[in-house]
């Protein structure tokens, strides 16, 4: 089935929040700090506001006269909406500027005139910990360092038992350097406050419209019920979208000072510069094996490096995300990671960005080491781990980090992988290339994701649960619609969940449409991200719809004056059992559930029923990756031939969204791998301000994607699926990068960090690696 | 408590449907029929066409094209939407202009030529079924008469046996004239069908958009889910606003036709000649008592004029409505009534209008007879109604006709109309100013009304049942928005549902927000009509309210690590049973419901819940009534004096909003007793197209109302709470009327047909009475 969603976009019908106009609405910018560390002596807004078209100049001085010039963040820490103070990183918000037109507001942005005085920043979180290190985040009562947690999972003493007595023990320092979501569509809201209902209504471009709606309420005491947040159509969000901006809070407070709409959309430099970044990841690991490859042991320390505010939507109960996944798919003794987050003077990072809350980078590293162990006993990486996977027989497994695992079939993912792959005469045609001085690599990843946030026991956010409602309405005539707390960014959910519907009530997918992105219009929830629509609101609009299903089996009882315990159902039909003649449609249900019909005492009429799904545990799609490469050792050149990837994601609803889902994970790890990086010069200037700067892969850089899939049905989730969104952009950055060592072998490359850019490449064959989170050195 | 809705309204912050400003709106008018009854031979378009605002110009052959020529209305009949092989009412559309703007469009009216043959029409309904009477509706197959149905109720033969052994017997025919709702707000509608999505949002000034959004689905075949019916801010109902208008297919279709918003607003000489009219009720009634006054038995016939379409909110099962309750509030032996409907040419007719379904007919008859009875028998009318109202132990009581009265205490509310009034100092003032020739007359009252439709097996429209739901949403914070099926015209829905959830739940009324009028917001129910919010919708909004409750407090006992059973309910908190400083709020309770709180096995998380309310019966609330007039015989005028009213409508939720029902349908009642009537001369040329010839009752005409209330609850509603909405309008005009009569009584005047305008009163007075459904003769 394709998606209905198409229609709409492929004829450019699609309303995202710039397409949204409101009569009166005013215009806003932002001004932003030029420095990464300065303290503010001054601020004087009276030339903006002499500025014929300029209606207000927020500052953070106005703010805070509202209570208003910090917010809380999604992590449990303070984010500042404007500068007060102190400016901590570079792009960082220091006043807001309305006008009649959004270029009136660009132009009045240069007539505010700040007075700075420079503080030296920190800008390697390797030395944030420094005893003479500035202190960042001064605003925080009592705070003399840049320290923010310490996180650790696993047995400390008795991995360091299993690592002591091992006979073969690899380690490495991996960066995961920091990348941006980079959505097509930057971050953009109107705000509409109306001083006579009190009522605010929030356009806001935003993976999370009932948490909005909340932390809104909080933040500008406007009761929540009085709060309406609307995420239209939404081009990309990747993580980038689940945190509420400065900005935000900006508009809102600028309707509110106006009484007019106010609409801020932000440009390309600003959300490369200033919304959350992801990964920045300092990890050094340790894995430990036999003689004969039987990995017994990790040991894994992370520096986190999390930018001036701990902004973005880390899971309060685990700073680290889901770190403990660094287990990976393999059968181990012992494991022990942890992780300790530092401030720097960046923006706010730590954004789960498409990948379930550092899974990326956890999986990035346990098969990094994979792949060093496999060189260091001259094993076969694919043998290796093949040596080493889970089996079958052992899920669910509870993995030495304590998560469980909830089902798989590794061998089978792998062995499918190399089969369609044909590794065997890979092997073969790089051995005979290397004889003619031809750099062919070939990588392997095996990963296993933890997606579906969350269970209650696991995770909140922000004080907030991660259950999800999902109502179902049944018209007179038939026709269903869906109410979903998740909203899509892209994925298509007005076809994969008007899909579970259809398949639950046994009625065309076209018979049900979908809402969702409106907080007034759909029940509450956590939103869409870490892969969690298909897993947690798939199933709440799954098990609504057996709801409406039994409660269908009660009107046909009356109808057919049988007991609902002779009934059976067929797709779209409860019949009397063992005379299918007798039955009937959901449509004639429908219709008599909204008629004269005659129920028993107690039933309530309609069909419409409602689920709040909390799920027992996280789903764990897995896959088996390979990647192959070709390098140029004059130019350092990657140029990725071929790219096999053998996805499980349990039960597949729609599989060409399912299909489109890997390619852009695909695509996104290439990236990611090759060539992306958000890059600071020693004094925290941001390095990558357009996508001239950052670059993201295209077509051109992508090979065409040889997909496969196993099926392993989720044990616990109602339809047997699991998320996909974010598989491949978890599996495939280690596969290239696997590549791309294979490839230097010969050059006695053992491991250099991303992005894998030319330069990169070439400075590791010379034997002077770059550092991996600068562009230059 | 007063009326949230309020800040809105009178700031003129209201938003009505003409206030809805689509970007590319289209404008339309209708071209209406000039004759009451004429074959069209020919529709010429091409010059209207040609006019350079004009985009399109839909005749009924159009409409045929697409199988929209004819629509089906509430009460089962087919509608005309645009005329094609006749016209039958003056009024009547005939062809649907759109255009640049609402001036070119009623401009290219004139340019549109059509050709009509003119027929004899019916005007007069007692002709309606003469022989040689034409036929109106000869577009229904093998039509031949214009007779729609014949119904009774009551035992025809015990009556008759009561009659034929009774004392005393008194007849009078009766005319309910035609009368008009005459909404503040005229007619009004946007339709918006996007050819992309395929959704059709209508704005429509509508009491019941649920319906209106099945009906469009019917009508014109685009799928239910895709259709959204909004009824923003109403201007007021009456019933005016239930059915669905041709102009409003009209509009959908020329939506369709341009790709663009096409809006109708209608003036108000429209709404005055074609909408929907209520009344027009020719009743002979015969009442029996023995010579000492005890009430034995009530005959009546009625016909019914309900012009050219019956077209209305008729409940299907009942053409009728609920005429039964012609029985009133008395103990009776025996009753039979019988009602024959006929086809004449006028506009249709028949609607509900603020009374439920022909309870102010019935009321208004049985007072008439009870105070012609005691005229008599020369027995005080207060006196022969006390004698025979029904006694309070005789609830739930079963009248004559079939239906169940569920509580009452009638003598109670007449001996505090009594005492509130000074009945017997008005008696002996009546007495002292008729020595001195001034023409004081005292009118009594006394009217059950049956509200609240409705009970599943009494009645449906158009096949949908009248069971209407409310879903309750409640936030992180606590705050609640509860979403209804009704929704308000003016009656303070926001008001009264957000105290109902707030007094079951104990938390603040502005801690609740009302959603409504938004199919896409809100479940399915059947509309605000017939005084049924509270009673239907009122009660599913304490149900949903009450499971909310249930929810919080398995939260609380998970929270409180107790058992639910060890828990006890105090306004807005849980707490343990003998422990009261050991309790969660309802605030802290919804926080726990969406955080990370453990929940038993199989309990949803969140706090939302809903129903879907099925009345068990209707409910009766019931009131006596006193007028006092004072008529000047030399020029016929009637001022009322004063008006007292006892009401009982059970509990009261906000007694202002009552009072302000009460104030409006006593309003009502003195314009339909002294001075409303659409009237028509022989041809069927409608008399009334402004307020300057329908006359409605203002300020001046009103004395200051002095009302008194009673309390009965009713016992089969949660909140035992009856409706109110047109508790007045049913009980006021029989007391005007029998005030007039009172006061002519020197006179000899037995009876004399509204309206009493001057002219009429003067007439009765020399004994040349007027036929009261003409204006003059």
């Amino acid at each position: 089935m394709t998606r209905k969603e198409d229609a709409r976009f492929v004829r450019g019908r699609g309303t995202y929040v710039d397409d949204v106009r409101l009569p009166g609405t005013l215009h806003a910018a932002v001004l932003r700090s030029p420095l990464a560390h300065a303290r503010i002596t001054a601020i004087d807004t009276r030339a903006a506001e002499a500025h014929p078209k300029v209606r207000v100049v927020i500052t953070g001085a106005v703010l805070a006269d509202r209570g208003l010039a910090w917010m809380p963040t999604l992590s449990g820490d303070v984010q500042a909406v404007l500068a007060t103070d102190k400016v901590r990183f570079q792009g960082q918000e220091v006043a807001f500027v309305i006008a009649d037109d959004p270029y009136s507001a660009r132009d009045a942005l240069a007539l505010v005139d700040v007075d700075y005085d420079p503080l030296p920043p920190v800008v390697d979180a390797r030395t944030a910990l420094d005893p003479d290190a500035p202190v960042i985040r001064d605003d925080r009562e009592g705070r003399r360092d840049n320290h923010i947690f310490d996180w650790e999972a696993g047995d400390a003493a008795a991995t360091d038992r299993v690592f002591a007595g091992a006979a073969v023990v690899v380690a490495q320092d991996v960066l995961y350097p920091r990348v941006h979501p980079a959505p097509l569509e930057t971050c953009a809201v109107i705000a509409d406050h109306d001083v006579v209902t009190g009522k605010l209504t929030v356009w806001a471009t935003t993976q999370a419209p009932h948490a909005h709606r909340t932390l809104l309420a909080t933040i500008t005491g406007i009761p929540e019920h009085r709060i309406r947040v609307v995420s239209p159509d939404v081009g990309g969000g990747f993580g980038n979208k689940v945190p509420i901006y400065p900005a935000y809070v900006c508009a809102v407070a600028g309707s509110m000072l106006t009484g007019r709409p106010v609409k801020w959309t932000e440009d390309r430099s600003e959300n490369l510069m200033a919304t959350t970044f992801a990964r920045d990841y300092h990890m050094h690991g340790e894995i430990a094996s036999t003689v004969d490859g039987k990995i017994l042991a990790l040991r894994v320390r992370v520096l986190a490096d999390h930018g001036a505010f701990n902004g973005t939507a880390q899971p309060s109960k685990y700073p680290a995300g889901f770190f403990h996944i660094v287990t990976g798919s393999y059968d181990l003794e012992a494991a022990h990671c942890s992780v300790t987050g530092v401030y720097t003077n960046k923006a706010p990072g730590g954004v789960a960005y498409a990948c379930s809350f550092r899974v990326a980078e956890a999986s990035f590293l346990v098969e990094r080491l994979v792949d060093l162990l496999a060189l260091e006993l001259d094993v076969d990486p694919a043998e290796l781990r093949m040596r080493n996977l889970l089996r079958p027989e052992q899920f669910p497994y509870t993995c030495s980090t304590g998560w469980e695992y909830d089902s798989g079939d590794y061998p089978r993912a792998l062995a499918l992988l190399l089969e369609t792959a044909g590794y065997r005469e890979l092997r073969a045609e790089q051995a005979r290339r290397r004889e003619l001085g031809e750099h062919l690599g070939i990588g392997l990843s095996f990963f296993t994701e933890a997606v579906g946030a969350g269970p209650r026991k696991h995770m909140d956010i922000v004080g907030l649960g991660m259950a999800d409602g999902a109502e179902l309405r049944v018209h007179p005539t038939g026709k269903a619609v869906l109410r979903i707390s998740v909203q899509s960014q892209g994925q298509g959910h007005e076809t994969t969940f008007a899909q579970i519907v259809a398949h639950e009530l046994g009625i065309g997918p076209d018979d049900v449409d979908v809402v969702h992105g409106d907080t007034d219009a759909t029940p509450f929830g956590l939103g869409t991200y870490g892969s969690r629509s298909t897993p947690v609101s798939g199933a709440a609009a799954s098990m609504a719809a057996r709801k409406v299903r039994e409660r269908a089996r009660i009107v046909a009882s009356a109808m057919l004056e049988v007991s609902p315990d002779d009934l059976e159902w067929s797709p779209g039909r409860w019949s009397v059992r063992g005379d299918p003649t007798a039955g009937k449609s959901i449509t004639e249900i429908a219709a008599a559930a909204h008629s004269d019909l005659d129920l028993p005492d107690g039933v309530e009429g309609q069909l419409d029923a409602s689920c709040v799904y909390n799920p027992p545990n996280l789903t764990f799609p897995f896959g088996a990756y390979l990647c192959v490469v070709e390098v140029d050792p004059g130019t350092g050149q990657v140029v990725v031939r071929r790219f096999v990837a053998v996805d499980d994601c349990g039960v597949r609803i729609n599989p060409s969204i399912v299909e489109g889902q890997v390619h852009g994970g695909l695509a996104d790890g290439i990236g990611v791998a090759l060539m992306e990086l958000i890059a600071f010069d020693p004094d925290g200037n941001h390095l990558g301000g357009s996508f001239m700067d950052y670059l993201l892969p295209t077509a051109v850089d992508c090979p065409s994607w040889e997909l496969a899939e196993t099926v392993t049905p989720s044990p616990h989730h109602p339809l047997g699926a699991k998320g996909i969104g974010e598989c491949a952009t978890v599996g495939s950055p280690a596969a290239v990068v696997n590549a791309v060592m294979d490839a230097l072998r010969p050059f006695g490359v053992r491991h250099a960090d991303m992005p894998l850019t030319p330069a990169a490449v070439w400075r590791a064959i010379q034997g002077r690696p770059l550092r991996g989170d600068l562009a230059i050195d």
